[in-house]
């Protein structure tokens, strides 16, 4: 997924934005998600005008601009979620309940 | 503004939302501000059939949702930031670069 | 408390930082506001070594990193919240449901 | 690495939370990635107390928790990819300005 967005992205002059500014594009789409995640799960009713919107198509542009920022840089997420798979195995070892076996 | 957010809000059965959904409103328009900043001061151009948006809107819109969670939650908003203010004088008091006088 | 916070910020060099930039302060604050919502109104444990929070303390920093934004941009917030409450009166008048007189 | 985040939490008696608290925990690890990029690229020195931190990590934790959102969903992210990245050759496609060739 890197490859391909690096790939988009390498279409334009315009190149990758700085880390500030795809931040701003994050806090954007996660913003569009909590809303989807709302209308869906939550209490928020849409108003008749407004369109019917897709969680799947709202993680899937949380999910892109996080590449953006990972390969703006230079980081590889696949060394991004082993460290963090790392860490959870070792500081939340025991914040929940293991289930019996 | 906490008392007639109030007064609007108590006009409706549905009252105020669980925290948790109020905070998804939150992010719902945090987002909405980052968008409307990235189109004046940031880089990300706007499609012509995107809506001209507003700032001080969007401003006023998370303005609302802190003071609806705060309502919610029986916080008075002269309380949190006086407490924030106090907080900056002793811990932050050497963070910035003073003027000289 | 606009020329509160005006009055804390004009005593340093740095000024107001770009809108950008006081957007990633919001982001954070935001984040950190979440983080104790979900701790005491929803779902996650904080382990023994996270210290316990407050959520006055967060919603005041939402609210200072708010009107730092409204000051550098010179939006007076009484006039976003009036905006925002006419909004709310004309377009959302039907969204909700009136309580019976 | 949706398989890898669902054998760790199959682990767990707690399982999956609900959509809204996991977009409490997004909303707060993009705050955690916000104050990284703004300490790194940004103008927010960090104080003597706070910890070194890393948009590595940061960065996983973000795509941990859309990982987590998705999988509470059924969502395939591949499929969620695959529909932003048609959606942008599509939409988006006289957005930029293309290279020439």
């Amino acid at each position: 997924m890197q490859g391909r967005v690096d790939g988009w992205i390498d279409q334009f002059e315009e190149g990758y934005f700085p880390p500030a500014i795809i931040m701003l594009r994050l806090a954007e789409e996660v913003g569009e998600l909590a809303r989807e995640i709302n209308h869906r799960f939550g209490m928020k009713p849409k108003r008749p005008d407004e369109a019917e919107g897709s969680v799947e198509i709202e993680l899937g542009d949380c999910l892109f601009v996080l590449i953006s920022l990972a390969n703006s840089l230079d980081i590889r997420l696949d060394d991004a979620f082993m460290a963090v798979m790392e860490k959870f195995q070792t500081r939340d070892a025991d914040r929940w309940t293991r289930k019996h076996s």
